[in-house]
């Protein structure tokens, strides 16, 4: 058996002597795909227990189960961090929310602006995407995902507790701004390919707890800004310091 | 007519009154997709010239021509990193090749290590991406592919004029890293989905001229790494200051 290797993101409780129940695809993955049966030690998590190992009890076709043997780490909560984007095209999208959740982000908000121009955001396969990237990258919690919302909307109700790092092409100054911009928790905004129309412009500019950052001299595609902007807020004030 | 929008890389020198010949899939895009014709005004690079503004001057089915106007950007160099990383599967390849190129790499390098599990990399391929990439996000210059070729190689010729910045999840300390990491010409280091081995750890360890960066707490997938190590690298040393 050796060392776990697989991880699993379940909506069960976790704890000590725990029994789990598999889905029928994890069941079809962990025995169908991956050859394992009963002995084999499998890592859980659900997003507010921890990390645990645990070890098949039962394991069939279409299910299986599993005992809880030890907490192998704490749960702990992600930096506050949103990020708030316009859908893209879906594989971009896809990818977003992909590289969110290993960067690390504690909420994923679809904003509609005035070029946001894209089909529909699905709130149930992003929520699909988190969990097998949190299995993939060891993250202990997952973003929640919050239906889409039009922007004007989002910033009529802001406030100045969650300041917002506009990734905003036009603007300069990426370390001046990092260097300014205010500990606790925060949002990061990233438009569409098009970018942000005159009136969002202006609107985003007049806001005195939102912060331009510039990324780079070329034009960033709507993905690329997303993860340059996480990684740089991450390394600044997150759990990559 | 109206502004330019569209940008197009070509393999013909640019300068003032400089006549020039559309490729076939060119004239396609340029009048059969984009339904452009005589008079449009389009931004030309080689990545040598600068940026120039041209003129349709010849329509055709599977052919055209452009007339230079003036030079709208003077040619610049890109910083000067080199992004060294093994294949992995070709959507992430392909990934890591765009963003490269939008964030700004001067040389793309990938390498044979220990744990790469990857189909060939085409190098032909990458470069058709390049330019694709370089036209959309309005950079200058193109970055130069060079073959695969085995990391232990290329370590045996290193010297310190190149420093490595090597992104190892293992390591600590992601801005002590970035603000003591020289200043001048750099290489980023990312390992395949595996990482790297033992040996080879060992051996990067051992280099004075390589300096391990941690890419925060979780487990980023390689193209991931690659992002988020050249966003730092721009944001402290190159031309995102």
């Amino acid at each position: 058996m050796g060392q776990a290797k697989i991880r699993l993101c379940l909506d069960q409780p976790l704890g000590a002597g725990q029994s789990v129940q598999l889905t029928e695809a994890q069941a079809h993955y962990l025995f169908g795909v991956m050859r394992e049966g009963v002995g084999t030690q499998v890592f859980l998590f659900n997003g507010t227990d921890g990390e645990w190992l645990a070890e098949v009890t039962e394991a069939g076709k279409r299910k299986g189960a599993m005992a809880c043997r030890e907490q192998t780490r704490p749960q702990s909560a992600p930096p506050d961090l949103w990020l708030m984007f316009a859908p893209v095209k879906k594989a971009r999208t896809d990818f977003i929310v992909e590289k969110a959740v290993e960067l690390g982000v504690a909420r994923l908000q679809p904003v509609l602006t005035d070029y946001t121009n894209s089909e529909r955001f699905r709130c149930d396969k992003a929520e699909a995407h988190i969990r097998e990237a949190a299995e993939q990258c060891g993250a202990l919690s997952l973003p929640e995902v919050v239906e889409t919302t039009p922007l004007s909307r989002l910033l009529s109700g802001w406030g100045p507790a969650r300041p917002i790092l506009w990734a905003d092409e036009s603007e300069a100054g990426t370390a001046t701004t990092l260097a300014s911009f205010p500990k606790g928790p925060a949002a990061i905004l990233i438009g569409p390919e098009g970018g942000f129309s005159e009136a969002e412009r202006a609107r985003l500019r007049a806001s005195p707890f939102v912060h331009p950052v510039a990324l780079g001299p070329r034009i960033l595609r709507a993905e690329t800004a997303a993860l340059a902007a996480i990684t740089l807020w991450q390394t600044h004030l997150g759990d990559w310091r």
